[in-house]
């Protein structure tokens, strides 16, 4: 595809500075653009700017600096971009050869579904309109599956899971498998069955390789929009609100309830039976094991109230140097009351 | 499946208070069952009685408070609710119709052996009585599995593994590949070759997308029993021994050695080569870098026992404040002094 | 294959010391060698040589002690026995009868190229000499894999990847899912495309279930003779440098830039943009969110200097004897003050 400035300018409403007949063939990041190619550009990376190659930029509407090139201004330079990065690329998603594959007779397929090489789907599935299922992926018994979903290669899906529409998941996450519960009979483990499922409403995406076990009796659930990143594990019976973003390797235990657009950084950890309230921001590698109320923010080996924690730390770093100077000033009082004397 | 209280009762060996003929239809957790249903109560749930609307409960023997509703009175409330579970519920396996698949003539399928669409079973391998191999999962050369294993869908065992009976492995865990071990020639590292095998014992349980690597030379083995969750990392040649709860994204270094019933609770680690004994408790997100004799219970960044770390961390937690004490404690002896002369 | 010590003395360049003619059948870790395998001794095992039963030993050549059986001294015990255990095995590797799978046509395969069972491969890839792709694998469009690599069963390679010579790809490793990346528009997370990919240079290994993503635009890439172990997460846009060494549950978050030979133990994280120099350590457990300059040795739940982290962790460990203390000389000095008023 290829389409002049004028015609990006106008696409995305914003104010176009400088040759509206430039000819731009694709999109490029500041480190890599080629000639021909359109970047963006944010407060961060303007000092990059001058080493590449790009023959037109977005940037933000604010902007005072001038330019060697075109630019276009935007409110939000980077959401303007994923839009053009939309137009110059064609979502990439796994089709091939349909070969092999085993489909229950049982199924229910909506309208223009893809079934890749080598999937099994089992009794009682039904899957919506224009849902891709792509190679090797295995949908498990009595599954309902919404429209426009992009299950990718080797995705496990167990039995009774319940997913809405525009849900993406990636490849070799496992979405309910077992809740890990056993209860101790005095000689052995005695496992608690898991009748329970997994619900994941619409527009979620959920990262290679993460894992969300089923509830024990009810639902362990994900909520609209809430996006996961890789390798996280969500216990059983967790309730995981709307809008929250899920870093990789993080883990929540069993039973713990999300709020709305909460943020967990990556690496971050809630024990079991925690609740953490809306809109609150958990940083990278916080272990958070007691309830945190609406809009908290922290941090922590223990968590802790970001400040507080920065405090502690600083405190923690300086201590040996604080203990040498307090220990000093009291050896000084001690010897001059001695001379005292 | 329907039975009244009288029957659930006497099954449990317990005591019925209220009406025997209430029938029972299924089992509800405390926060979600139905009319018709039973729900069990411990010390912890018991102010969410009068929200819930099951049909009867299952409570301590201890309970002295009274109840809308029938009730059954038993030892371990707990206990007796995973065999109701198991009593409504047939335990839900993938089946499906058999399509495709692939077996080495070579291979032994003991009696009532269930293989699933799409697995791959390699030369010399044994399966015993009663086990089901579910979909998409292959098995490597020269592995044998006991009876009444159940390897859910998608399951990697890679060659010479050894599995007892009885023995659980969920989605996306991956079973002897080679552990991780190099050695620097100077210029580049030389991979180790991993020739030893992993050996499981009856009644373990393997969470999804856990990983356990096989041994460099001997075996890592995993003790009748232990139940270990998802997402967790076991190096090569580890030695974990029975009935141990090993919780998610916990993580053990090659060559380490577990006790009988030690307890791992979510995100510790281990490092290689440690020895902890039997009996242990590590608490959530606990790093072990040294040896623990028997019994210890350790928590913390860097593992303590656990009283300590909890007085290090409230020290660490006071100290801006404790410092700002000292300082003024010390300045007003100062003047106090400066004034006396 | 059985050979004796004179040829194996021969064949590593070592001093014989003992008998020449005693027949070695294999290989075996000073633990469980049985009689007619060879195993090696380091400084750190010497202590269990009298429970061994192996009939000779591989030794540094500055051992002085004597031992009751055949010895050869070699200037590096550990890579001898590498060599040693390549001699007497085989690599083992994935084969199987060769039944369904699905190579899309225009496929260009290399010389001696083993693809087994239930493999899918699509449109234009291309796969050099002698790599073996095992069952349940997944190669999606527009993949290279050069010459010599192992992937391993039921990995998944997506569409672009890039992939040198001599690469080995363990069991679930998932290569080339979208990275982490969403703005929000002020009612949802718009997703950012990720149209670059992953480039894996030569002699490179990836542990099982490790997740690498692919670069947003550009891409994401690991680099020559670098070796990764299990359940590793790399973000998008990460460069990884030449033979690093990168050990289990470790993540490094998205565009962050790691030097050459730089070493992340176990379960050390990398937040988002950093960079770190060549030949840096980062030690277990550690979480770094600075940059780090060459030659670096950090470690903490802050990433810290290796020494300075020891002496805040032993201040800390001494904290609340050292209040303790401090407040008994405070005490102490001032009662001794209002005396001598």
């Amino acid at each position: 595809m290829l389409c002049n400035l004028n015609e990006i300018s106008e696409q995305l409403n914003g104010v176009l500075i400088g040759d509206g007949n430039v000819i731009i063939t694709g999109v490029g990041s500041i480190n890599a653009a080629k000639e021909g190619e359109i970047a963006f550009v944010t407060d961060k990376n303007l000092n990059k700017l001058d080493q590449c190659n790009a023959s037109a930029f977005i940037v933000p509407e604010t902007t005072i600096k001038e330019f060697k090139v075109p630019v276009i201004k935007v409110k939000n330079p980077r959401l303007d971009f994923i839009r053009l990065i939309k137009m110059f690329n064609q979502e990439t998603t796994s089709s091939g050869v349909v070969a092999s594959k085993t489909i229950d007779p049982s199924v229910t397929l909506g309208y223009n579904v893809q079934v890749d090489d080598l999937v099994v789907i089992q009794e009682d599935v039904s899957i919506g309109d224009h849902t891709i299922i792509s190679a090797h992926s295995f949908i498990g018994k009595n599954v309902t599956i919404g429209m426009n979903c992009l299950i990718h290669p080797n995705v496990t899906v167990l039995h009774d899971t319940f997913i809405g529409d525009n849900v993406i998941i990636h490849s070799g996450a496992v979405i309910g498998a077992d809740g890990f519960g056993f209860e101790w009979d005095g000689q052995k483990q005695v496992k608690i069955p898991h009748i329970g499922n997994v619900i994941i409403f619409d527009d979620v995406e959920i990262g290679a390789n993460t894992t969300i076990d089923r509830g024990t009796i009810d639902s362990t659930t994900i909520g609209k929009g809430t996006k996961m990143d890789n390798l996280i594990q969500i216990g059983h019976n967790v309730q995981i609100g709307e809008h929250c973003i899920i870093a990789g390797t993080s883990a929540i235990g069993g039973s713990s309830n999300i709020g709305n657009r909460v943020i967990l950084a990556a690496g971050s950890a809630v024990i079991d039976n925690i609740t953490i309230g809306e809109n609150c921001v958990v940083l990278a590698k916080t272990n958070v094991s007691k309830n945190l109320p609406e809009n908290s923010v922290v941090s922590g080996y223990i968590a802790r109230p970001h400040k507080i924690h920065l405090q502690q730390s600083a405190a923690l770093s300086r201590l040996p140097e604080t203990i040498k100077k307090l220990n000093e000033k009291l050896d000084e009082l001690s010897r001059t009351k001695a001379g005292a004397k």
